[in-house]
């Protein structure tokens, strides 16, 4: 067993947000002036580290082409950190309980009595469209947004991506670029070549890269844009919203004017 | 057409987060100290408006059975106060762009020629399930989420509902309280009658009610704990979460402290 010499060990998982160091919450920025330990990863912006004053800061960082620690790897090293020296904030990327495994650090760390709070965060699956004017849902457009990972543990594409793509719901696919030839393709074999679909990379960021096209141009677009892992697609109506509802605010703004 | 007296418009639509007012972003709390006019309403924290020291505060608040405002009657006012007297924040519970009807407001305030950003938030989609230890996703249980309204334009229950009870996916539905016995017939006709469902009402306030049942147990959970709208509805294995990986990270840590 590994020494229990902290009185009061606890974690608190903070969804750092989507990019963009100001779109953390102010609990998370209170979590990071408080900790003892800060766990932090390449999803996360460096400028918040500069909360955490009286922190160590350790990097656990693991990214598709760029493999450090594995999940287990991290699990432990909350347990150990929080252990010998108290409060351990474990930041994350978007929000710790969409993909984020941020779950599985959570019962890990209770199993060993440590005290856990979440501090959600902004998803990059709802943010990253927004600041590009794609809302995933709005009237007569999308009634719902269903949000899948492109890559699950077997590294397929998960199955629930071929009946999505039969739904009318905006659908956001996470860590997907990497597949988006075999999304196509589901879609494709669908009839839905024209459906508008976005590319997002590095939202909120001054490096940010869009690609906006149709099913069946958006490889290309990508490809030509150089868009690389980790992106946001977004695949719906929604896409194209923004030019549709111009075309109908403005004919009703013109009409009142007269 | 209204008299266009202040010189630089601009309008920012503030997602207020879940509840919990330090669940706020930064850059909506700098939006709020910037703003001359904040537009709110009933699912914002009062204690939020505290930011806007400088600003004039307008209630423009709308919620199922104390109707005030039309949506074209705010976006109305958006644009008016805009154009008097500058930067509008139109702060929102939640994210603008989840079923915040925020695309309608943008789309309105950019055709009077109106400067918008958008700060994201903390969606009650994810972060009322989170702060109850319930992931919308998480290995082994869930490898994507559907976020749903229960209310559409109609009235009536949307039909991806239909499509999304028979998915694999963690289906969560906002402003569903009301159709809760709907919601559950279209589960238990498809025999998932035994599936974990939550109510969470006020998630991170102080007066959170919180109903877990099944499917076939919960409209009378629900009655019991007195749980009214808005509250947001999780259906899937992911309820029960917690209590399936404790089990199987006990047995972990029995086995290694052996």
């Amino acid at each position: 067993m590994i020494p229990y010499t902290h009185p009061s060990p606890s974690l608190t998982l903070v969804g750092a947000g989507v990019g963009d160091p100001e779109l953390i919450t102010l609990k998370g920025i209170k979590a990071l002036q408080a900790a003892d330990v800060v766990l932090y990863d390449a999803l996360t912006h460096p400028d918040l580290l500069n909360y955490a004053q009286k922190a160590q800061k350790v990097y656990v960082g693991k990214r598709v082409g760029n493999y450090e620690y594995t999940q287990e790897e991290i699990n432990e090293l909350i347990v150990a950190y929080a252990l010998e020296y108290g409060h351990v904030v474990r930041l994350k990327g978007g929000d710790p309980f969409v993909f984020g495994r941020g779950f599985e650090e959570m019962v890990h760390a209770e199993a060993f009595g440590i005290k856990v709070e979440i501090v959600p965060g902004v998803t990059s699956a709802i943010a990253a469209p927004a600041l590009q004017r794609i809302p995933v849902t709005t009237r007569g457009l999308s009634e719902s947004f269903w949000v899948l990972t492109g890559t699950t543990r077997t590294g397929e594409l998960s199955n629930d991506l071929r009946l999505a793509a039969q739904s009318t719901a905006t659908v956001v696919i996470l860590m997907g670029t990497k597949k988006l030839p075999q999304i196509v393709e589901i879609y494709q074999n669908l009839g839905k070549g024209e459906l508008p679909i976005a590319l997002i990379q590095n939202a909120s960021l001054v490096d940010e890269k869009v690609a906006i096209g149709t099913i069946d141009t958006i490889v290309e677009i990508a490809d030509n844009k150089e868009i690389g892992a980790p992106a946001v697609i977004v695949i719906g109506e929604v896409v194209n919203a923004q030019i549709l509802q111009e075309v109908k605010v403005n004919r009703h703004v013109q009409k009142r004017s007269v």
